[in-house]
């Protein structure tokens, strides 16, 4: 793989030129019937409708040449194919290939990473395998009761990407069957979860690649005595999900064991064990299958090179236009679905983690910016919370609309001549026209500038394959865009520093704990706890 | 009420000049115990620690100056004594007054805003009355039975704020009592909510202070199908929080109504009935009056002309230092405690609602930056998920965390030496060193750049008191920036074109189901229909 610094691909100057004046969405008639209807995407199901976005077809074109330069989907291919692309050049690094879309090329014979795909067809295996045993009785708790909530214990990766999927899911939930989840060393977290549970009825999930995360082995042991204050024996409830040969890979503690591998980050392992367990008990194994399905044909879809054909690269193109060369430091990501109310946290912690980095591939500081903030909360509730910031405010914010045409539980009712699901997609149509069109008016306080870029994804309904196919979407969105910066999205040195200095302020309080003398030393940690009141 | 443009200020000039060159967090010594130690502010309960931002004596002091030529407390005082600070001058407003504040000013005699405070503990006793007659079986379901569970019904301000409390609080439930909250117009929301509840033993409180809420007049009419599917008759278990005269004021259609008056904005309601009636409900009364406790100790607190003395006034000016003289464009709200996730949420509406403005008080343009993104999730969840880009992405945003020293539940263990609380603690003051002081490393991937600031906010424990003061201090820390910036914080008229062109995509939707021809003209709205297969 040959990578360039993102500021010396020569598309980069083009651009640059026409950001100096770039398209304006207000300009009478610029937003025609016809540029609507052309700017459309249409792949697995979605639609991407990007009119509204401050583009034209020199913009596009030069966005192509950017993504070709770069060599986006050359190593988007490399790195599907088994390609070490989580490294820095000579430092010392994670150095590991990148093989998340293998859990999911399970469907293709021969799958392009076959050794990674052979392995999680045999988790796959062993999952249907527990489930069927829970279904026919063979697994239950020592009265010979089934089980019916499953507790995953995990954070960041291990807990947003798996609890996203499960609130959008919940509608498919398995008759007497759900799941919850434990994350937070907060003990207030595990405690409300646990308030009033049935724990002889409760399989307790454990995640962790390494087996060492902190928050998750401080949860697993108050799980652990919750249970046995109940009377019951942790090694029947509990299950555990992590790398192979880690701390936690121990069959006599728990009752079964998935494993995760290392090519695969915990921002991008919810197609894996990390998701499949919980969302094969709660939802059901085929469920989980059509999940994977669905992703696995947007990883072949993200193959395309036409930005103008390809969903995930063209909304990779189009934000580092709005980024780069106009300017705008967050994204807005914004579901008309109550079902994707934790999808946008997902994304929070997959995009920047990803691309919240500040050297390239080669360990040089980077000379452009990398990943945005990403933040949203679902629509139409988000219109009467932040909206009047993005129509009428100093911050310039894009947004990502995602809406479904029809609803999932089927529940609807007409009022005026119209569903609840007609009026949350209006809802959402209207937006992005508003941010787009603005409105003059007299009164300066009724004014709205207008020419603020947005975007629309639209699928028909909320299922199991669509959700895997926009989770694929957005994971491909993230990578493409990385590449393009010339960083590794892979790695995650960022949250070292922190676990350092927090072990270091636990070793004091501890000893404080201890009476071995506050040891009030001169060093800002000291004084940290002094001032906080914790020594 | 005499304000100024925020750039005409001398003291911006001032500033200008320091944030050329202002302090850094690295250099060694800089941050100092005794540093740490006495960027201190202790009041209500709270402690502010703002040692880690980048200021020194001299910013201070520019920022005094700033707070005082503006005449920020000045307005503050104004308002809670009822003068019309909602309008724009020479331009057709709400023009109201802004008395929030006086919904909690229940204690002192008299009041600031004694028409206002005297509405509110009319209120106050007809809940405390209603709750009563609960507890005593005056007020039943058609069978004698006491109803257990509260659904509000609301969006916006009348479901962020009240959510976001009742999560906070959740630990303090009335033993059998909860509450749940329907917003989205998404049908799917209410169906979930819905899905196996006894609506036989349930309340439904929807509030609507103009009563004609969209989302809010759909979602309780399904509600109200819902109880008659049931065989229940719904004026038995509906209840209203409406402004006085408003579509929803009818007694024949509620069993209870209650009134929220003009003067109070729906993102500062939550002190109000719109909070009032789900949080006594779930909570008690006497729980309630304590937040209201919390909050007025603030209100009072928060006059305070000393930034060096006043935590919501230190909060407003040094998140004006980072956002418009160090061009910081968001801010991450962190709390470190699982009862506060949906606060970030809260704070997102009141402040982007509140501050996300183009004009001043006089109608006029601004001429400098106006509310920034406020985003954030709670730690140590974050850690695990976006922290790596707030400590190694190319953009920079201030954080401000928020910590507990003792948890709610109490159900803790020690591990290592030190118990969850702990750890969660030690974690936030370790992430503010972090960013702060940065690491030099000989591995690029591992090197810390700091000097990004950040402030923490603790108190003791999270009690109703407690919760009462952080509500307030926040919406203080709004209040004052608005006046600093000369700008209306009060209204929204930002939301009113996304309503209107939502309303003309849904007429075309209904005359195309109706069968008028889909009546596909050349307007953008029909185009966005059709491009979105929505005709």
């Amino acid at each position: 793989m040959q990578f360039r610094d993102f500021s010396d691909l020569p598309a980069c100057g083009r651009l640059r030129e026409l950001a100096a004046d770039p398209p304006d969405l207000t300009r009478p008639g610029f937003l025609s019937p016809e540029r609507i209807r052309s700017c459309c995407i249409s792949s697995c199901g979605f639609d991407l409708l990007y009119a509204t976005q401050r583009v034209d077809e020199r913009v596009l074109d030069g966005l192509q040449e950017l993504a070709d330069q770069a060599g986006i989907i050359d190593a988007f291919l490399a790195m599907k194919a088994g390609a070490v692309l989580n490294r820095i050049e000579g430092c010392e690094s994670e150095n590991r290939q990148v093989l998340h879309t293998a859990s999911r090329d399970v469907f293709s014979d021969p799958p392009l990473a076959e050794e990674a795909s052979a392995r999680a067809r045999e988790q796959l295996e062993r999952l249907r395998t527990f489930l069927d045993d829970l279904d026919q009785g063979r697994i239950t708790n020592h009265r010979g009761e089934s089980f019916h909530t499953m507790i995953q214990v995990g954070i960041g990766g291990s807990d947003l990407g798996p609890r996203a999927l499960y609130l959008a899911l919940a509608s498919l939930r398995r008759s007497g069957r759900r799941a919850c989840f434990i994350a937070n060393v907060d003990p207030d977290d595990a405690a409300s979860v646990l308030d009033g549970l049935d724990l002889s009825r409760t399989l307790v999930n454990v995640v962790s690649k390494s087996g060492t995360t902190l928050e998750t082995r401080t949860n697993e042991q108050l799980v652990r005595e919750a249970l046995v204050r109940s009377g019951l024996e942790p090694s029947r409830h509990l299950l555990a999900v992590t790398g192979k040969g880690s701390p936690m890979d121990d069959p006599s503690r728990y009752r079964a064991t998935f494993h995760m591998f290392d090519y695969i980050g915990g921002r991008y392992s919810a197609t894996s064990m990390v998701g499949g367990v919980t969302l094969g008990f709660a939802l059901g194994y085929e469920t989980f299958v059509e999940l994977l399905r669905g992703a696995h044909a947007m990883d072949v879809a993200a193959e395309e090179r036409d930005i103008r054909r390809n969903i995930p690269l063209m909304m990779a193109m189009l934000g580092i236009w709005n980024h780069n060369f106009l300017g705008m430091p967050t994204v807005a990501v914004l579901p008309y679905s109550q079902a994707l109310a934790r999808f946008p946290a997902h994304l929070q912690q997959c995009d920047m983690e990803s691309n919240g980095k500040s050297i390239t591939r080669q360990g040089a500081p980077v000379r452009w910016q990398t990943g945005p903030v990403v933040w949203g909360e679902p629509g139409t509730n988000g219109q009467h919370a932040f909206y009047q910031l993005l129509h009428q405010g100093t911050e310039i914010v894009p947004a990502e609309f995602i809406g479904l045409r029809n609803s999932q539980y089927g529940v609807d009712q007409l009022v005026a001549g119209t569903t609840s699901q007609q009026k949350l997609v209006a809802n959402m149509l209207a937006q992005s026209l508003a941010l787009a069109m603005g409105r003059p008016d007299d009164n300066p306080a009724r004014r709205f500038a207008g020419n603020r870029p947005s975007l629309l994804l639209l699928a028909d309904r909320l299922t199991a394959r669509t959700m895997g196919t926009l989770l694929a979407l957005y994971e491909h969105k993230i990578v493409f865009q990385g590449f393009c910066w010339n960083i590794n999205s892979f790695d995650q040195e960022g949250v070292q520093l922190g676990k350092v200095l927090a072990g270091r302020l636990l070793e004091t309080m501890a000893a404080a704990e201890a009476g071995d003398g506050g040891a009030e030393d001169d060093s800002p940690e000291s004084a940290m706890l002094v001032a906080a009141g914790m020594l």
